[in-house]
């Protein structure tokens, strides 16, 4: 037989980063390719406690069809919680759950994008959400990230130049894979675009609880007295990535569009992982728990920069030092050339994410490349960045 | 702000069986509209025991990101058993675990459908899965169900009528909503007009291992040398729906194409209940406890047929009898007015699902409705069928 695809799946090309996870499952090369919280940052006891509470107390909630918008409990406490810590969410917003944060770049692709529209992205961006904007065959617009988030002038001229725009996707804080954190300026600056443009933005936060250093800056949708920010939140680094649990806070009509797009992809998310976040977040310490986490990031993080000190930065590799999130974003000198740079890499088993992974064209040039250093031991981190170095010491003069 | 949403969603109206959950949640409605499975159905000690050891052992392989492919333990146990007891699966096939069933029928649409593409149905056939069809923008050509299955003269006709065919969609055990099994001899006529026409098969089973009475009918894909038939299993009416966990077996060049979509939709499936089911399966009697279901299903379907027997039948309703599964299909004669039957039932506190929410056109004639037996307790069963033999002694004349 042979098989005829839809044009959405021939243009598809599976995620470079999942690519790279077949080399690095070989336990001989040392991975700084994956984006895993630390093993250590599983909140592994409260997880079986409420586990085995449910069972006992209430299996039938855990095991039987539940809600497409999800488990009540679980969107009244996220509801309470943002518009409490972070001032987000007004009385037009919803809470949805999704399985996984990745659910919500998919879902509101579906409901917003014909063919042919565009989602002006950050260049470089998370490529697992790109990939997901292409699905629906929607047209990438980059727009060049600077040290404090997308530069605001290009980020007008490609709202000017694109009247199909239909969202901005950005994440703020500690993006994937850059490192940077937009400003509070900035953030106000793209919300006011995003209104004169009647425009939408999709602010995708997974990280921002895990600020380890530096200032506390608000989310976009804190601004937004408009509906115009649909605000994605994540369990998978605070709690378990396993689990699969995100969310959007959205205003009610677009959420009601997304409901019904779940539905038709999974019915509803699995049930006993919102119960457990749900416990997780009321019945337990997670302020505790967050900084627990915060603590072993800012220990691990300050280890990794140490050792690009020592061995990349002498070569003129440099590199952005982060206040948060998983990854660091290191630049080879010009003229080095970084796909080559990054396959050798892996021959002397050492994988790193080439950073044309992350563009809207990944032909275009790149000097950049991902290290993720919350998945590796300081052991692998250690050797590992030790033959980076010694490979910029061949190829950088 | 005033939201523009894609065409897509714009046709896709929310699935009129969860619109209709929304009466069913009022406690003074007995609702037989819904499709849970019978809540002394779970094996909530087993489930307890297995999710208790996988934190005491190894929390973190159910906490930490996962494969999209699915939990290898779980692909391999599924491949084994279907292939030896079914004989599923060839060399050229493979396993995708997915976020429930109804993500398989989301992911193969994704694959294979352009807009205007056609989607070949069974006439009726589980509304969740024609509007993850519709979700796609794929038009529906419904082919009218006997009592041993579609009319295989009309299917060859739309074979012969749509040449933007992808797939034939067939519920062949127990359908939801008909009750209907397709015979042996439909299922060889159907995979050698697939084969004919160079058309796939989706085989959507969930509903398989709940026969309780009559003979096994060997699945379509057991036929399948030429790779022409994706199977699509689940465990949400043997083990727990509110887990999410459903498969696919097909050939892996269609699979694939899967993979890539479901990266963008959710990563991967929930890990701890792909943990769960590989347990039950391989650590327990999984064959002691689908005849404990078995067992359920065969007293209470027959139970429920009786009140059919005592209170509809005599005002000239009529039903088909079934061997498996979770749903009667009830017929009003001719000249009644179906859909304000079932309103007028709702009025009276009994719910159930008009037969029209089922076929491909909503505003085709329909005298069916669709009883579901699982969900509701002895007692319920036996108040909502003798108010709506009451309802049917008031109209049918």
């Amino acid at each position: 037989m042979e098989y005829k695809f839809s044009d959405r799946v021939l243009t598809l090309k599976p995620s470079a980063i999942r690519e790279i996870f077949k080399y690095a499952a070989d336990p001989s090369v040392v991975s700084l390719s994956a984006g895993n919280p630390s093993p250590e940052a599983f909140p592994v006891k409260e997880i079986a406690e409420i586990s085995a509470r449910i069972f006992a107390e209430r299996p039938i909630d855990a095991l039987q069809y539940s809600f497409t918008e999800g488990y009540p409990a679980l969107r009244e406490t996220i509801a309470a919680y943002m518009k409490d810590r972070h001032n987000v969410g007004r009385d037009f917003d919803g809470v949805l759950i999704t399985s996984g944060a990745q659910q919500v770049m998919d879902l509101l692709t579906k409901s917003l994008c014909n063919e042919g529209d565009v989602v002006i992205c950050e260049a470089p961006s998370f490529i697992g959400s790109l990939n997901t904007f292409r699905s629906y065959r929607a047209r990438l617009r980059g727009v060049p990230m600077e040290p404090d988030g997308m530069n605001m002038n290009e980020l007008e001229r490609a709202l000017k130049e694109e009247p199909r725009a239909r969202f901005i996707y950005t994440i703020p804080n500690f993006q994937n894979p850059s490192g940077i954190t937009m400003s509070w300026e900035k953030r106000q600056a793209m919300y006011a675009l995003a209104k004169k443009y009647g425009v939408l933005i999709l602010e995708d936060n997974p990280y921002g609880d895990l600020r380890f250093s530096g200032e506390h800056v608000p989310p976009v949708k804190s601004l937004d007295e408009d509906g115009l920010v649909v605000y994605c939140g994540s369990f998978s680094k605070v709690v378990s990535p396993g689990m699969r649990v995100g969310y959007a806070i959205a205003p009610q009509e677009l959420l009601q569009k997304m409901v019904v797009c779940k539905q038709g992809e999974d019915v509803h998310t699995n049930i006993w992982s919102q119960m457990i976040c749900q416990e997780l977040m009321t019945k337990y310490d997670f302020d505790a728990h967050l900084d627990r986490l915060r603590a072993i990031y800012r220990e691990k993080s300050a280890f990794t920069m140490k050792l690009l000190d020592e061995h990349l930065v002498p070569h003129g590799v440099t590199y952005l030092p982060i206040e948060g999130g998983l990854f660091l974003w290191c630049t080879l000198p010009d003229g080095v050339d970084m796909p080559a740079f990054c396959k050798e890499a892996v021959l002397r088993k050492v994988c790193v994410v080439p950073g044309n992974a992350f563009l809207t064209d990944e032909n275009e040039p790149c000097q950049s490349f991902r290290i993720n250093y919350s998945t590796p031991t300081n052991e692998q981190l250690e050797k590992g960045i030790r033959i980076l170095g010694e490979l910029a010491a061949e190829v950088c003069r």
